[in-house]
């Protein structure tokens, strides 16, 4: 399958072992906030601890808090307040899939059942209530106001990015600077913040905690295009990734807006059809991912992936040059060359 | 109606004009919190602005925020700090209420269509968030890690006991301990939470700041305890208020579990079918609300209240007697003796 190629040119730079890599460099850091993590979702309403380890505990890459960990390192920091301020950042993470995963309605999320469908809606939206109240109790006791102050704008963006989601949802007619704004709200300013994060923890200058936000900014971007990309094109993917969730969900991502823009009037309405009116058959997705590849959607979202890793590259440049630097640059290859 | 006579024995004193009279009191003040609300709701997302605008526009009674607001006028603030910090105190409620509405599949809040009915519960779901996350924002520009911690805890507490509360639904055995547990988590700490605020602003002693805690706490238990009857007894209000929403939802309220409780077997029967199974006819709201009169469990309920606003008052006894600490006195008559 031509998509699937795209994919798989990059696949020996995009083993999990990158991943695997990165977190080796910190993994005593990544324990401690794993350690924190199961630690502060402690409730005595069993149900919370329950159904946040569902979530927590099923395969996440931890990429979020990692850019932290790294960010902080690479200044120079050798405390360990990067350790539950990370843990903040997956909570917030993890808050935000649990209330995703109601309002898509999702079943499936790496693979595994997702807590609403085990659990029900109703304690997925309480239980991210309760670990996003968490994490701010979390930067409460850590006690930075700059801390709190980027986090608590991040979580107001991504939900603002995920109400814009929303409205653009089944409408085609979504541009690609719609989109790019919908997922630099709703995912790249969570990292952004994260890599903030470290540099303010490090006591780095403005200036570097301009350049560590624009770090996580680029990166962010570039995940998420790609994982728009292998929506449609990760079936020969090991790793629990479903193909065709967005396609059924009727999300406008960049491979359609892409697809769309250069479709003939019948492909349009094709796309309309799917999309806009929700009317799928069983041959859709198949066609779906025949007119990406004819127009070169997904490689061209993969291209695009590339540039704002690129982006996020030379916004290291200004930083001393150690292995945790070097690290945050594998994380952009990683994020931007992965298939899974 | 027996039920209804229970409320109606008290309404002289609980008209509407003691919550006018309260409100007016620090009219400026409230005018001012409406303002901020106003403003931090703003965001280029119009649906944000749009919905938030329907649920804080529909008729709350502005009770948090006016507790805020008199606690620190009480204690001698003079400042303008306790406006930002009520509007805190109202976005969080608004969140929870947004929520709530989802959890419970609500079409009606305060007489009118909730947010969840007229947009759906995806939006309802991150409006909500968004909202929670402008609080902390809005908390960040203030700058009190006090009032940050203070916040974030009620915050993760209400959200335990919104799932202590999903957890005991439908469950007959429900003792009246594990229904004050559930009503002191989701409800009245954030009432002790919006008390303690005001007094943090004020610059209060840690004596003075606990009894605002008690004050608050036991003023929102004896709120939701007549929340609780007004759902079997308000018919004969005028505001909007319903009856039966609680029985509907098979939720186990302080009149049930005291009914239950005097119940002999035949009655626990209709009880477990009708709350436990949730097979209802058109009849069992009738039917209950005649257990409840035999059992004199509304009656009971309200002295309940009665109880906790009575140690509501007391915690005020070593504040200074002036007209903010007349109205939180006020306001705890009209918390426990309302009819809506």
């Amino acid at each position: 399958m031509a998509l699937a190629a795209d994919f798989k040119n990059t696949a020996a730079k995009a083993a999990p072992e990158a991943l695997y890599r990165l977190h080796a460099l910190v993994q005593d850091d990544l324990a401690a906030v794993n350690r924190v993590i199961v630690d502060r979702m402690q409730s005595p309403v069993s149900l919370i601890p329950q159904l946040a380890g569902h979530i927590t505990a099923s395969g996440g890459k931890r990429l979020r808090p990692l850019v932290t960990l790294l960010a902080a390192r690479m200044c120079g920091y050798e405390g360990k307040r990067h350790v539950p301020l990370a843990a903040c950042v997956e909570f917030i993470h993890t808050a935000t899939l649990l209330h995703d995963d109601v309002v898509d309605d999702s079943a499936l999320r790496r693979g595994n059942a997702t807590a609403n469908a085990l659990w029900g809606n109703e304690a997925s939206v309480l239980v991210g209530d309760f670990l996003f109240s968490r994490a701010f109790q979390v930067m409460v006791d850590d006690g930075s106001l700059d801390v709190l102050r980027i986090l608590s704008s991040a979580s107001a963006v991504i939900a603002e990015g995920e109400v814009m989601q929303l409205m653009t949802s089944n409408d085609t007619a979504t541009t690609e600077a719609a989109y790019l704004q919908v997922i630099t709200a709703k995912t790249a300013r969570l990292f952004a913040a994260a890599a903030e994060v470290g540099g303010v923890v490090a006591d780095c200058t403005d200036d570097e905690r301009r350049a560590l936000f624009d770090y996580g900014l680029n990166l962010g971007i570039g995940f998420q295009l790609i994982d728009d990309g292998l929506d449609y094109a990760a079936a020969e993917a090991t790793l629990g990734k479903t193909i065709g969730d967005d396609f059924r969900e009727g999300k406008i991502t960049l491979p359609v807006v892409l697809a769309y823009d250069r479709a003939d009037e019948l492909e349009r309405a094709f796309w309309r059809r799917t999309l806009e009116q929700g009317e799928q058959g069983e041959q859709d997705l198949a066609r779906a991912i025949d007119l990406l590849a004819k127009h070169n959607a997904i490689g061209d979202t993969i291209e695009r992936a590339r540039e704002y890793g690129a982006k996020a590259r030379a916004t290291l440049q200004g930083f001393e040059a150690n292995r945790f630097q070097q690290a945050l640059l594998d994380a952009v290859d990683f994020a931007v060359e992965r298939s899974y």
